[in-house]
């Protein structure tokens, strides 16, 4: 029984292979600078978690994991240049280091390198494992397309927000496991359990982060707050707030949406305090780690073996702040 | 034994269907436009071709093909995203119709539909079929890296092109064609031997088309000559011409090529029947079409079952003109 940082290191050595060629250099030189920019690797480390709550890791979970990893990466790369985002992880994304046709290619290539990771598995499984992945993956794609559509609406809900974050993050932290959970041959009961564990912790995980945007500390949160409510989006925080306001709270908010002045942060973080969203930022992210919990718990193994999936959860939900 | 017309027409009726949900219509509902807007569907018409030749249509078959063309369809919407095409068919591009960011999406989910259809046939070939669809991938991907590298590059050789439309155009028609024989249960001769027909005819239809770009008659070619001469766009007939050239010709083309005056075209184009280039498409066309042909004779199938696909390729390359 591993604990997180011990499978996510040894999946980093696993994974540390040469996946593409080296020519084209436009398209694979783009790959490969993605994949070697790192990142925390927690999708697939939830797959072998996930595969050894039952059991020894089986050799396919590692496949598994490097295609999750693979897929990942590929909604990063065509996401980042959806949002024209300049930096991933404290680097140059990969369209702004190339180009965004190559970075649409790579990531292009991306899904058939993690479907080629895919098929290699058991044949008495590979058709459930693609088809998870399939349905995820249509999942994910919705999710970044609501995000998009959201930037555009004024009249999003609290509720449609919860419903994007589920579909653009959770789902694929809850199929990594579940997945993971399938190679051990677990029952489709505690499949379920480990998938709801995984989405609960997934919504957790993005409600603590939108309220560290806002009220965290940026020594330890790594990055300056403020940004979403400078770029107007569309997190928790807002909308919580803007359900609970009253009519002149309501229209303070929106009008700083519209006007944004030299103190508009200050401005917003008040109203977020006053209409208590910073409060109900923080139930919510409890209540998703409870009912995380609760499914993990449910699952009919040891408690001991439950272990590092718990720690992982409490401490990724427990920074300093 | 079904004749082209009727294969395609039959697989338009079976692929007729609705394979996305209604729901983000910015994402799906730029999926279902690109794939309303039809074509000729040539590939998964030599996939079932390929798979009769040697039996009754097997249904896999028909499942193979509407991945294939989904597959297909899936790169036709991220090329026309980097080449910043407005028109398809005739019809406005999903991007120019919708938006950059839907259609990258739309591209996605039809990789993930592709591979849907792949996964649901016989497990005993499933394997090696999702194998050959991500080595063609790759070679596609590839392919496009290469066309754009080349519009930058000034060294590019007609070797170069020739291995680029390979990758490009060619090698996905004849992976359709082998794809068709694998389900076919064929020996691994007869589907090289398909396969390099499939191969051989791509790059025949290829120098075909450059050479109606320049040469065809717009009546019946469809579209107005002279198009990738005026953009500069490396063709068959340019790489030929510059390499048969004469040191005079051959700074007269480069000279066109940087400083493009009103008769460019008409100039071009007797460079180009200047230094023979014209000639050498037809030879290498007719080239192409030869080997194919060789290759489809060399099939372990009785001649006549053979004759749907010498039609075809005879009637491909035979356009009035």
């Amino acid at each position: 029984m591993k604990r997180f940082p011990e499978i996510s290191a040894a999946f980093s050595r696993y994974f540390n292979a040469k996946h593409f060629p080296r020519e084209p250099s436009g398209l694979y030189g783009a790959a490969s600078y993605m994949l070697e920019v790192g990142g925390k690797r927690i999708r697939p480390a939830l797959c072998l978690m996930g595969n050894e709550l039952f059991t020894d890791i089986h050799p396919d979970a590692w496949k598994i994991a490097a295609g999750i990893e693979l897929f990942h990466n590929f909604t990063l790369i065509h996401d980042d240049i959806m949002d024209h985002a300049p930096l991933r992880r404290g680097k140059p994304t990969v369209h702004a280091r190339f180009n965004e046709s190559s970075a649409l290619l790579a990531g292009d290539v991306m899904i058939l390198k993690a479907y080629e990771y895919f098929i290699g598995t058991d044949p008495g499984r590979v058709e459930m494992l693609v088809r998870l992945l399939n349905t995820t993956g249509y999942q994910v794609c919705e999710g970044q397309q609501l995000d998009m559509d959201f930037e555009k609406s004024t009249v999003v809900t609290l509720g449609d927000y919860l419903r994007m974050i589920e579909l653009k993050t959770a789902v694929l932290l809850a199929a990594s496991l579940q997945m993971g959970s399938i190679i051990a041959g677990a029952g489709t009961g505690d499949q379920q359990h480990l998938y709801e564990f995984g989405k609960n912790l997934g919504l957790a995980f993005q409600v603590q982060d939108d309220w560290l945007d806002a009220f965290g500390d940026p020594a330890t949160f790594g990055k300056q707050t403020g940004g979403d409510i400078m770029q107007n989006k569309k997190t928790f925080l807002l909308m919580q707030a803007l359900e609970s306001a009253n009519a002149i709270q309501r229209k303070d908010m929106l009008q700083l949406l519209e006007e944004p002045g030299p103190d508009k942060v200050q401005k917003m973080l008040l109203l977020f305090k006053t209409c208590g969203a910073d409060l109900a930022a923080e139930a919510a992210q409890q209540r998703y780690l409870d009912q995380a919990l609760v499914h993990l718990e449910a699952v009919q193994v040891a408690s001991e073996r439950k272990e590092p999936l718990r720690e992982l959860a409490l401490g990724l939900l427990k920074r300093d702040y």
